[in-house]
């Protein structure tokens, strides 16, 4: 009996301000939960999500058997993060094109669809709007707040934002901030999209287009920063897609990759919105708590009370194992009590959310001794 | 008194054969000469190029004191590669954008611009193409070829093809052949230009437009892979262009990467044609001597006869250390004259166009023991 999802949208009426100055109002959040909130509230575990995800982080939807949700390999009854023992949320961010008012919705201020008025919204907005969220399921405090990657950094802004809100924090294959490198590969994908003749300024909503040659741009270059050099060369290496002879040709398909990767461009393109994929790749850029403190990442994470769990994979170059020890150091600096597993895995920064069993099995040991130390810790 | 360079043009009218089947007639290679030959013709030294370089290799242009060749701090009067000793060719090659028949020139099958019509070429046709413009010269061997790059997968071309013409070969920052990552790179970079809406199936030029936007997104990506990490956020990091003050944009520029990125684009978008850059991108592709062995690089390079110099870049992530090494071990398996240089500088895949004097050193020394053998050697 696999475990039934059911989407939930809170709305909210109170205007949230956002670090731009601006604020939103009127907005909702689409979010899940898997399991039951315990007496004293305090087995709530908060999850929080990357790019391309949703609030739909574990089990299927009634009847659509292949609906899982993105971490369903990760939660859910009997796995890592135990969904009998915890009151899992996921919730899906603002500015999402997954449910939670983005910029296709109508904006209330104007009564036309945001598209790239929408504002520009940062991890401490999302962290906020989450937080609200949690104000509105009656939960004060969360055993552990978890994500990878963009989510990941998630986690450790909730852990500085509201850190009596946070027993502990779980990053994945995250970074303190992006580097140059990162900003660069968003940069690039948000030029493919923005001079697509079909984006009309972020107003593509009205011309019945969509900017889709951006978008698949856009993909092709995360597919390629998400898998590692020695995945992408066992996978595909050189190989053709049609038998041993060589076409010649500039702009037909002839190596497997090229196939790969036009299939995911394609695939994307099909759903996802272009003024979100700015917002969200504009978000990663614009983390950096130690930027408050001249840079000084120990002197930002000082504010933190949570206890750490910190997961990195080898073969990760989007956020490289030493991205994910500059946290674990500057945690240590402060003594705080923190956990860190370098798994040595092949697949790249897609590894997070794969099957590992040694990755499973360090969050499963992790959540257990969560679980053992109940409200009191 | 700095050396002055006279570019030159050898038109030729029989059809060259192509690996793929097709064939070019009536095309002209442009190319400059720098040094004297020799009574015995035995100093003349080959310098192919990469993809955004040409035949002007070294020294300036008469009255245009900024026109530096592309490779001016490695080859002129006293440098590594000395013109003082050596009789220096550097040769545009074919499909190119920079003086040689290319693209944007007459098809004479029909009396109308090639564009994408221009033939698929390959690192062997620029190679047997090259050969023939020796011939024209009364050039029997060359003292070496050398490249960086997609340089050098010609010059190591060179030594499979023509074994007897060549008794050095320098191959720089290159590799056997390009792993799927490079390929993914090199197709996303097409695609951005083939699907701007101005490319028109490569028959632009009659529209009177340029698909800059695709050339742009090309050029970006580009640089991200030239460059290492390490210099890149040394560079950049994540400094602001304007201030302090964040300005929550998703289409302005806010980090100097995104600025420094764009600017890069531009330029590139001006000059450089777009059926140039998917022919020169599928060229390396295509490039694999060991494919038609079934992968054994040994077995490939078995018909070698030249000695060999090869440079790699500790922090060259395009073009690894690693790749230079299979073909360093691959001559070695070959009982073949070896020498190698790993140099650790943090520039990347751009270091092999950089002043780094261990490199420039390296360099000096095999070619100023090439000149001590002599064309007896």
């Amino acid at each position: 009996m696999p475990l039934i999802a059911h989407p939930q949208s809170m709305p909210f009426s109170q205007p949230l301000p956002l670090q731009s100055g601006a604020a939103i109002r009127d907005y909702a959040l689409s979010y899940e939960t898997y399991g039951t909130l315990n007496a004293d509230k305090s087995n709530a575990v908060l999850i929080c999500h990357a790019l391309n995800a949703s609030h739909h982080v574990a089990g299927v939807y009634e009847d659509q058997p292949k609906s899982e949700g993105w971490w369903d390999n990760m939660i859910g009854p009997g796995k890592p993060v135990d969904t009998d023992r915890f009151f899992v949320i996921g919730v899906n961010n603002l500015g999402s094109c997954f449910g939670s008012t983005g910029p296709m919705h109508i904006n209330p201020d104007t009564g036309r669809v945001y598209g790239a008025d929408f504002p520009v919204v940062t991890v401490e907005d999302w962290v906020d709007a989450q937080a609200r969220l949690l104000d509105a399921l009656g939960i004060r405090q969360l055993a552990a707040v978890m994500g990878g990657s963009l989510g990941g950094m998630q986690a450790l802004c909730w852990s500085l934002r509201y850190p009596e809100r946070v027993r502990h924090a779980v990053v994945v294959a995250s970074a303190p901030n992006l580097n140059a490198e990162n900003i660069a590969f968003n940069e690039v994908a948000r030029r493919a999209i923005v001079t697509d003749p079909d984006f009309h300024g972020g107003h593509f909503y009205a011309q019945g287009v969509v900017p889709k040659r951006g978008l698949r741009i856009a993909r092709m270059i995360g597919h390629i920063t998400y898998l590692s050099d020695d995945v992408m060369n066992e996978k595909f290496g050189r190989q053709l897609r049609e038998g041993i002879d060589l076409k010649y040709s500039t702009q037909d398909v002839e190596f497997q990759i090229e196939s790969y990767l036009r299939y995911q461009g394609d695939k994307f393109s099909e759903y996802f919105d272009a003024n979100t994929y700015l917002l969200i790749t504009r978000a990663l850029d614009y983390f950096d708590p130690a930027r408050a403190h001249g840079g000084n990442l120990q002197q930002a994470l000082a504010q933190t009370q949570a206890k750490f769990l910190l997961v990195s994979f080898t073969t990760d170059w989007r956020f490289a194992p030493a991205r994910s020890r500059e946290i674990v150091q500057a945690l240590l600096d402060n003594k705080r009590a923190v956990s860190y597993a370098e798994i040595d895995a092949p697949h790249g920064h897609d590894a997070f959310l794969l099957d590992d069993a040694r990755y499973l099995n360090v969050v499963r040991a992790y959540f257990a001794r969560i679980a053992s130390e109940g409200a009191a810790a």
